[in-house]
């Protein structure tokens, strides 16, 4: 391992040595493959690419804990055998609901208060919740060996943002502090806020309306929304990125558009599928097209920095 | 004037003051008002804050240039009165259309290419019309003393936006180069986009649909949307700034709300009524809240910089 290493958590080898070339290329001032800093945009998804994503997303964890805390003001909800079932811890019956529940519940929880309300609540919430498997809190999931890659693109000029099916607001809670991202390069799903005057008070409420959906042929139509140029660079984790990845390699000019392989069961988990996501023609294409794979088993000697 | 004096264009008294002082209250570590520079947000309205929107938005004039090049194609527009004052220059029926008519115009204009397309049209339509007045390109008729106000904060280490209720990509495509915002900084009006992979190549192609209204109420909820944080410095010219004005001043800490009353007719224009916006109650809550209303005439002593 050379001295200053930028990427230490990374093993040598022709991983690696893809994005030390791609970093080189576009930042060597005359080359070939040169690119200004102010078009080095890099994306990245956040469940399963910068932090785990198992056993479910955490913002589900989110979604299920806020519903329990709210529960004594709903005594409704023991009769509906979706949200009795999130109360009851009876994972099978929520699982049965599929995305569409999912989004009533989320909607139950993340709409009818305030921006700042909301925020605050989602900080508390991260700030405390831990991990079923890891005991940890969910911000100590997040993986090194990509905390080092935006460290690494930032120091050659990279702007980094989040592009992820997350919600937005969710992740700016914490984007900042954990990954260096500030909120305005968080790009994620969102529900529709209004704007209103409350006892004199400007305020954004928060309704119970999907806004947008940034996930699959979301993500371009999101990175063009927030970014308004094509990202040089795109890290994801599953078929959910792939048209990501396709918009960031689709031009001339050189491009990085890598895939995270969940492939270690030992320090994380070995998967191709997760409920509600899963690798399979986002792999296939990658393979058809020479996109990096990280195969987390072998490419990465640590995945979270509380590994001794 | 003192030397090295940041606002060469602005004349000495209370509406420069008002800026200063703000300024260096924000930026005085252990001040009272300091703001940490990554809270330092400042959003800006294009049209009539930081360029000229007589004798009617710019856009609008590329709308009107637009048809008349695509006339040809599509001798069905002889038939649509609408369409047709268009290409005759019947203004007065044009305006007859309002809101609905204009949007209509914008659609089959702004639509039906790819986001790639569009920009190159609109590009080369920047570089090239000229406005009726003033016989020079439209990116000459922004503001002297409003540049220098960008770089002022910028030197401040603030991070600045536009906030407008004109086009997203239309900005985008200028703003940079004219302004020193880049593309992910400019929050606009928008139409929807889809993502397509057309004869193996990925695409965003511009459908005729609105998306998002960045203008009144829209504009708060668009800053919180693209930027996640609550501006501490707002600057507009018009009512449908109010809204932006009011959320950016809403708040505990210090804070400047600006708008640029248009009262020069010699080397602007007079006016608190144009086309498709008016000053009213916002210069009502300007006076009663203490916002600074900027007195073209007697604040600014150069409006563009080609001036002598």
């Amino acid at each position: 391992m050379p001295c200053n290493d930028p990427l230490p958590s990374w093993n040598e080898g022709s991983t690696k040595e893809s994005i030390l070339k791609f970093v080189r290329g576009v930042t060597t001032s005359g080359g070939p493959s040169f690119v200004k800093p102010e078009e080095r945009i890099a994306v990245f998804d956040n469940d399963g690419t910068l932090w785990s994503e198992q056993p479910f997303y955490f913002q589900l964890a989110f979604v299920f804990d806020r519903m329990k805390t709210m529960a004594p003001q709903h005594p409704e909800w023991k009769d509906n055998p979706l949200y009795a079932a999130v109360l009851t811890g009876d994972m099978k019956t929520v699982a049965a609901g599929g995305l569409k529940g999912l989004m009533e519940l989320a909607m139950i929880t993340h709409a009818g208060m305030t921006t700042e309300q909301f925020a605050k609540i989602t900080a508390n919430w991260i700030a405390s919740a831990r991990h079923p498997k890891f005991d940890r809190l969910y911000t100590e999931l997040i993986f090194q060996p990509m905390l080092e890659l935006l460290e690494y693109l930032r120091a050659n000029l990279f702007k980094t943002f989040i592009v992820s099916g997350g919600g937005i607001e969710f992740m700016r809670v914490f984007a900042e502090k954990v990954y260096g991202i500030p909120p305005e390069q968080v790009i994620g799903s969102s529900i529709v806020t209004k704007f209103e005057i409350v006892n004199g008070v400007p305020a954004l409420t928060r309704l119970a309306e999907l806004n947008f959906m940034d996930d699959n042929v979301g993500k371009p139509v999101g990175i063009h929304r927030h970014i308004g140029r094509r990202p040089i660079a795109a890290f994801g984790n599953s078929d959910g990125d792939l048209q990501m990845l396709q918009w960031t390699s689709g031009c001339a000019g050189s491009s990085l558009a890598l895939l995270v392989h969940h492939t270690d069961a030992v320090r994380e988990f070995a998967y191709d599928a997760s409920p509600l996501g899963k690798l399979d023609v986002a792999l296939t294409e990658a393979k058809a097209k020479g996109w990096t794979v990280v195969d987390m088993k072998n490419d990465w000697n640590r995945v979270f920095a509380f590994e001794a």
